[in-house]
């Protein structure tokens, strides 16, 4: 089952998909104005229900971004082998996961154009898994992670990348231009550990792999992920983090290979699906 | 005129805070369930006009994080005179400002404690004043950005100092602990550019003065930190930016002088008033 967040007939839904389109479930849930409310009040499990049988309202949709509510998204930087090694600093691998939060405002919707700002060109891809959190904890031991996981999805954690290095310290200029990401299309519900510990990312533009790694291979598993950041704040339902993306994005290229308007970038994961955006310049 | 969010009675309100008490104006105000609300629809004036010559309801209140629901919170790093000389890493004064996210989950109110968690006692204050954006924009010029301001505040930026480097880059870590900061203890609207261009912050420990210099000396000034954060996200109405602290953090002294339980810390700025807490360890 999957659920996503998206217009159609001029409003706002949250639904399931299908492959022959979507259920509206939002005008069956008042007390949940969106998908975000779904999981910070523990509704996942009833929207599978309601979704059962039901036959599809929409079958034009768009996309949103799949939790556009979202309060709290943190990033999981430098996390497969070889992407430390990428930075050519001479640097050890780090003892501790790199960290970074990013707005919702960051993100937009699957089969939306991720927007090329006029102030820089440097517009690149990272395909990665993102976990949202349904039930809260504080310091939760590793071999406990994954029972606070409610859903799982896809991040394309598109970054304008000479803008992360604007400043002395922090990534967050480079992360957060609105909609320069893409996250969706779907939530998908996590039920087994398989989802993540057999999940594969690979990442393509025009066609063309870019990035292709396991899950199993990430330096800071998510298990771990969940331990060190509920260490210092307690997680939440809704809470979402996107859990690091293999080497091969464009800056990693001699030359660079940043993105232009027209090209299409898919970010596929087995169990969840293709998220799919175009690359299109800013129109003021 | 200054506006609260607190506990009284086992109730949330929010209401203009007088000498004598609070004047409870939430109940008046159902479409706005928070102040945070309250600022994002605009609607500051509507309580500036209804709290007038209305008796204290709530003489005794516990302040709560003054904007307990707000999304987006960016802080500026490394922003006075002597800072970046602080870092004593030769590094040259750098061209734009470093910025980083705190989440509200990191901020308690005033006259509450600060935590100092199990597994680091580098607790650390720093003194800024933040402002409340009051309307959207992007691309803001620097010249007009004082328009776009809602309110001010103080901010108690507290940070468990050496999570702040526990990664390759971003300071994340040792900036999100749960109720490690604080904000407060109230709003007070944005009239006048002289409550920014005349404000002084001092910092004081237990009465003793550790940071003290004024926002005229800012590297980069509020305009233009408003100006360039507005240039990758569109700003909007409830975001916060904590514009930057002075010289004389404890961990500047040698050997560092970090907070420990039952110390006092207050932050005060002309025109707004004094945030003050003291310091706790977690009781788990």
């Amino acid at each position: 089952m999957r659920f996503a967040t998206y217009k159609a007939e001029g409003d706002t839904f949250y639904g399931a998909v299908t492959d022959a389109g979507a259920i509206a479930l939002s005008p069956d849930f008042p007390q949940w104005p969106g998908l975000f409310d779904v999981v910070a009040q523990g509704g996942l499990d009833a929207l599978v229900q309601a979704a059962r049988g039901r036959p599809v309202t929409h079958d034009q949709i768009t996309y949103e971004m799949v939790l556009p509510d979202a309060r709290r998204i943190l990033c999981v930087g430098v996390n497969f082998p070889d992407r430390n090694a990428e930075y050519k600093d001479g640097s050890a691998q780090p003892r501790f996961m790199s960290l970074f939060p990013r707005f919702a405002s960051g993100f937009t919707g699957h089969d939306r154009p991720l927007i090329r700002p006029p102030e820089s060109h440097a517009l690149d891809y990272e395909g990665e898994v993102a976990i949202v959190i349904g039930k809260a904890g504080r310091r939760i031991a590793a071999k406990d992670a994954y029972d606070h996981i409610a859903a799982v999805t896809i991040c394309n954690e598109g970054t304008i990348r000479d803008w992360v290095r604007h400043a002395k310290f922090n990534v967050t200029q480079g992360k957060n231009w609105d909609r320069s990401g893409a996250m969706g299309p779907w939530l998908v519900p996590f039920t087994d550990p398989a989802q993540l510990d057999g999940a594969c990312i690979k990442t393509r533009v025009n066609g063309e792999l870019r990035q292709d790694d396991r899950l199993a291979r990430m330096i800071f598993p998510i298990r771990e992920q969940i331990a060190y950041i509920s260490t210092f704040m307690a997680l939440q339902p809704g809470d979402i983090i996107v859990t690091g993306t293999p080497t091969g994005a464009g800056a990693r290229f001699e030359p660079p290979r940043y993105l232009v308007p027209g090209d299409v970038v898919e970010v596929e994961v087995n169990g969840i699906g293709t998220l799919r955006n175009t690359v299109a310049d800013e129109v003021s």
